[in-house]
């Protein structure tokens, strides 16, 4: 990789709880690609943090080092930003940090530069969403403390989904509960915005279309896009709603809350362990929250979960078909959907009355294409990209604001 | 009406928080269709009870008279049950009675004679249905105690929905949740056996075929029928699942329920109270839980009231489609499905993309066909009848005990 003097070198972080993923894009000049340079995978945090660092071949890198022993998620922060600023030095330094926020609110519909305010006002949604939003804003607060200079963007997993109709929206609650912010959000914004950017170079027709993007992964969604943009979506309030995931318990009767806590005596917090680190496929098959290690077992419990999560997707394929008035594309993203044929075969065969004709050789082997000609519903497995989602964003804001800065000088 | 000594004459008792409803039905002899001799609705309880009376041709009676007083709901039983057994005489007197029970649990999956260990189990199960169960059964209780030789028989809103896939009624919580009984029970069972045993005079195809039954009344569910058995229905573990109702929320995030329990300190019976009373329609219009009143309003509140209900009827109506593979009839059934034809127009429009085409002004009139000829998915308006279904099951085993008492006699 050649030194570039004067690239835009982005670093897009994605801090979680559990794992911090980031990645370094370069940008030569205005208008070409951002090119991947890095990507850096911090997992087993708190207690166990492992690193892996390819380059943008994919060739392994010696990234940064931690210890064996728990290290405090602050720490391994710095030495990753150390680690990263060093190596982005032959780019000409990085020239800005785009985060992943899982929660933007009623407020922000878009990425947003970060400052004091904005920080604050990120902050006060942490109650919305207490397992991401806090570690998602730690890197954003500790760089704005030491760098207030450096360009901050704020990427939402809620903004892609505010082209929702309002309908859409709504809970059948009081007005005011609404008005407070109790509405249906949606999340995994960025990779759907990522699958709708790509999509005109896979299947134009769609893309002017009607589509549904099946992101399944540890966490999973689905979100249906008109000519593009989010018209409905699984997820609602939070990211335990729609469908069942790893470990979250997907759509569940407000009443089995209720019962629990008022009935059975459960706390609020129990019933929140439960329903986000209990069930999903890992509570149902008792086995894994690893649907490769469902699939290879032979547990019959194994297999319970295994159905109930087509016969879910199933279901709320269906119901998104319905608030598109109809299918013209289905697209598998994300972990699951881009390595497990099997999920993806039998979901294409509780379709099979909308049309959709599934080639098994072409989804055995992971093609893009994977339904036959003449299906009146094309099949699509297309890999997401929420960093390069993210560092796009970012360029954007640079940009304007290096146009702005020198608009500002010239008048 | 001439007296018909010999006849089996039935009462059909569906009593509520808020109203005890009944009907008298006779049956002059084996395989003689049940006819409706009278019906009794008292409304307004417990605060003010009023009762209105018609016989068979629908011409009105002087019922039974209660002071404009509170009365608590034992003695106002009393005088209905004193003021029906004094008409039932005419008959013969009172053969045996149906209770709707609106939860069976897992034991129930069809009607049941009642004795002292069936209403023990029943009364179990009241911590599932606390609103409704218990005054279900305390007529059962009153007559059990006073009559111990009179035939009654427990008809449930949930055994109909136990031919459903195992799938259809699992959540994704661990699987001991399963076993306690937190599955997904589904209600309004009564509705949906009756309309599936009248379909096949209506639409002989749908009946062997793919037909969702919109039940929408102040409580709404649909149900998806395959061959005229339940196979998914909107409803889950309680009442509160599923259609935005007259006052129920319909399905919600489990999401909110913890934010408002845990963030915003609600207590659970706050929340039973805001899901249970204050939402759906009402909640959401400020105006009405009443749909004719929310068509007639010029508020923009209750626009967004009606669209919200709709939009959500169309998304599931979808989900339940993917649930059967496909749709051949669509039945609206029960009060707002009987009598608002703008609801189905609406509902109907969602639906185009299925081949869905309405007539117009057989939906105006609220004809039994409201589609096209040339239209791919036929639709329906069909009556539905829970008193008669609930004096057929009663009937059936008070016939089914009279042959077994015959054959151990003659034995």
């Amino acid at each position: 990789m050649s030194t570039n003097i004067g690239a835009r070198t982005i670093l897009a972080l994605n801090a979680g709880s559990s794992s911090i993923k980031c990645a370094v894009f370069s940008q030569g000049g205005d208008g070409e690609d951002l090119m991947r340079l890095l990507e850096v995978d911090v997992t087993g945090l708190p207690d166990a943090p492992s690193c892996l660092a390819v380059n943008g071949d994919g060739a392994r890198l010696a990234g940064p080092q931690f210890g064996a022993h728990e290290i405090d998620p602050e720490t391994i922060l710095e030495r990753l930003l150390d680690w990263l600023a060093e190596y982005a030095a032959d780019f000409g330094g990085i020239s800005a940090v785009g985060h992943r926020v899982v929660h933007g609110g009623m407020h922000f519909s878009g990425p947003v530069a970060i400052d004091a305010e904005v920080l604050a006002r990120l902050a006060a949604l942490e109650p919305l969403a207490p397992k991401h939003q806090p570690h998602n804003l730690m890197p954003a607060k500790r760089l704005y403390a030491s760098r207030p200079e450096l360009l901050q963007v704020a990427c939402f997993d809620t903004a892609f989904h505010r082209t929702q109709p309002p309908v859409a929206q709504w809970y059948a609650l009081p007005r005011r509960y609404r008005d407070e912010g109790i509405i249906r959000y949606g999340f995994h914004g960025l990779s759907y915005e990522y699958i709708a950017r790509v999509l005109p170079g896979y299947d134009a027709a769609a893309a002017r279309g009607r589509t549904i993007v099946a992101h399944l992964g540890h966490g999973a969604s689905l979100c249906a896009l008109q000519a593009g943009r989010s018209v409905a979506t699984t997820m609602g309030f939070t990211t335990l709603d729609g469908l069942p995931m790893g470990r979250r318990s997907g759509a569940l009767d407000p009443g089995i809350v209720l019962h629990l806590i008022g009935s059975l005596g459960f706390s609020v917090e129990e019933v929140e362990d439960l329903l986000n680190h209990q069930s999903g496929i890992y509570g149902v098959s008792g086995v894994s929250d690893n649907m490769r290690e469902l699939l290879n077992s032979d547990s019959p419990a194994a297999r319970e979960a295994i159905d109930l999560f087509v016969y879910r997707a199933v279901r709320e394929i269906g119901s998104l078909t319905a608030a598109l008035g109809g299918l013209d594309a289905l697209i598998f993203t994300a972990g699951v959907g881009e390595h497990a044929p099997e999920i993806r075969r039998r979901i294409a065969e509780g379709l099979t009355w909308l049309g959709l004709r599934l080639e098994p050789r072409a989804n055995e082997r992971n093609d893009a294409a994977i339904t036959t000609p003449d299906s009146a519903v094309r099949g699509w497995v297309i890999p997401t990209d929420e960093e390069r989602m993210l560092a796009e964003h970012t360029l954007a804001i640079y940009q304007e604001q290096a146009r702005h800065g020198h608009t500002e000088a010239a008048t």
